[in-house]
């Protein structure tokens, strides 16, 4: 395991970026948010997706210099094309115009197609929420890993939401970015590793029963994980209908492939044509008395905070604070990147002519 | 057990409204949205409140006669006033305003404060629905009945979370009307009356750990239902994030109490002060192809309803099928009133000096 500092991994992304003739703007967009997410402590998000992007470089899946266009922009709504580029890039740009929509209106939300992945959908959620906005992300995704409620096929993946509030003197305001899932393939990884069975609920089999093996979970194709609920008993199929109402927002919108799969044709393409969904609201509009939004956020996460706890070592967290302690933790000694990454990552490095900086 | 038409059920909620003076324009909204969440099966949100509905106009927490105000009006966004009148009223016109907002502006988002239960969130985000636009509609509550992840003691109760969307060979489109608890309390109901423990994961006792005896369950004051997911392993932080999601985005947003408590003096009031939240979007503004917004989300329906089925007896079902299916049913054979509830409505019907219609 080594631990880099963040500056470390921003300078291999971006040798890797310029290797692949990106804009510099583009590459510094992107090497921002991927190393954002690497702070967050959502390590699957950041340096961690790269030799992925390279593989999409590598195949033609990946525009390295896209033209993002407005197809559509009318008051408080926008479509964006990503023209097939890193997704960090047109995300980036849709929730800087929903909030510079919700500035003028008090509200505004932009859908983007035919993008890639983006990393972290927190990130962007969290750009709305330092700007004094809620800000809401979702985001389709490029493969089937989640099965609804009474099936034994996936037909989507973790589709995410993000949502995020600005608080005063909570550092992290409320930011909440979760998988609709039960749990993503990073748990199955850690119960592999411990060699011990998976709780009822996380995975289901071939036949939809309940998947307890870990490594039998890891080795199938397609995953099948199950919504959050985990159960029809637990309420599976909410998980599984906010999963749908994240496809909806973010690709039936925008006009963007499901899990990867063109609806029209039933095939992958070329391209994976993700789609997002972000959306800005500006509290201010809906202030009335002396006490602002910020203020009155805070007095819901101070109750929140008081609730006893079941066990005293344990107190109530908000949603946030885990990322908040990644990120003081990560800014202070390093992000830790496993050697297995670190050889992927030695992998691209090699591959695009660019020097290896993490056995510097 | 009574099976009664939603033509009864109307003229006996006219009687008794009329009895409170309420302005015959009020008195029609909320016939008319109370009976739609009796026909969609939504038993615990039609007819079925009507005596605490009774209880809080006796007690003098609801205005019969509320003039609902515009507080804010800024571009796409709106606050409203409900002045402590029955919920339904401000919600319809909350919607109203959402959507017609939408039309102008592509999106638009109302805050409502002070108000009380509006009866089931499924109902105003399908108004949205039915006329063409996404509908999101959330709310706050008049109670603490769900435990926060770590917690011992309920912060804020079933937040709900509706979202629908239109669509074109699917009658319903979709529809999702979710708790953000793992189950409501009546699920607990059902398992007391069949004397079978409940699930872990449904509710915790005093000290925060698993409660499976529903008669336990039941009588515990206050109720301590989880955040959808049951246990940390399956998620329920998840869960207790979309419930605090949901209450800044109804409660805090406008101003309003949190689960029935003043969060300035930590006291409930008089008055109950709910919040509610209500978004439409119009999909049109994204069209940019042969395919319009519905035949693309028919796609996503369908696509789904493919899905292997674990069972083939219980084929994958969408967000809103069961409602619709008891819409259709209930539209036909009536709506069923339990002996208890008909007692109870026969109560308030003495109570406010009208003719009882169901024993007719």
């Amino acid at each position: 395991m080594l631990q880099l500092s963040a500056e470390t991994i921003r300078d291999q992304l971006r040798l890797v970026f310029e290797s692949w003739k990106m804009e510099s703007h583009h590459i510094e967009t992107c090497v921002l948010q991927m190393v954002e997410a690497d702070l967050m402590g959502i390590d699957s998000h950041g340096i961690g997706m790269l030799p992925t992007y390279a593989d999409n470089f590598s195949r033609g899946a990946l525009v390295a210099n896209p033209t993002v266009r407005t197809v559509n922009d009318l008051g408080a709504i926008c479509l964006l094309d990503a023209d097939h580029g890193m997704g960090h890039v047109a995300a980036t740009q849709g929730m800087e115009l929903a909030i510079e929509k919700a500035s003028q209106h008090g509200l505004g939300a932009v859908s983007v197609r035919n993008s890639n992945h983006f990393g972290a959908a927190g990130v962007y959620s969290n750009m709305a929420r330092k700007r004094g906005y809620i800000g809401i992300c979702t985001t389709g995704t490029t493969q089937r890993s989640v099965v609804p409620t009474f099936g034994k096929e996936p037909r989507f993946s973790t589709n995410p939401i993000a949502f995020a509030a600005p608080g005063n003197t909570q550092p992290n305001g409320f930011s909440l970015d979760m998988a609709t899932s039960t749990v993503a393939v990073g748990k199955l990884r850690i119960a592999a590793r411990a060699e011990k069975p998976m709780p009822e609920g996380w995975v289901v089999n071939t036949s939809g029963d309940a998947e307890t093996d870990p490594e039998a979970a890891l080795a199938a194709t397609p995953k099948r994980l199950t919504p959050l609920g985990g159960t029809r008993t637990l309420g599976s199929h909410k998980g599984y209908g906010l999963a749908v109402m994240v496809d909806i927002l973010s690709s039936v919108l925008s006009g963007s492939f499901i899990g990867g799969y063109n609806l029209r044709t039933g095939e992958r393409e070329k391209y994976i044509n993700v789609g997002h969904f972000f959306l800005a609201l500006d509290p201010r509009g809906f202030d009335d008395d002396d006490q602002p939004f910020e203020d009155r956020l805070d007095d819901l996460i101070d109750m929140l905070r008081a609730t006893p706890a079941a066990d005293p070592d344990q107190p109530v967290l908000i949603p946030g604070d885990p990322e908040q302690a990644a990120y003081e933790e990560r800014t202070r000694n390093g992000i830790p990147v496993t050697d297995k990454l670190a050889a992927e990552v030695k992998a691209v490095a090699a591959t695009s002519g660019v020097p290896f900086l993490f056995d510097r």
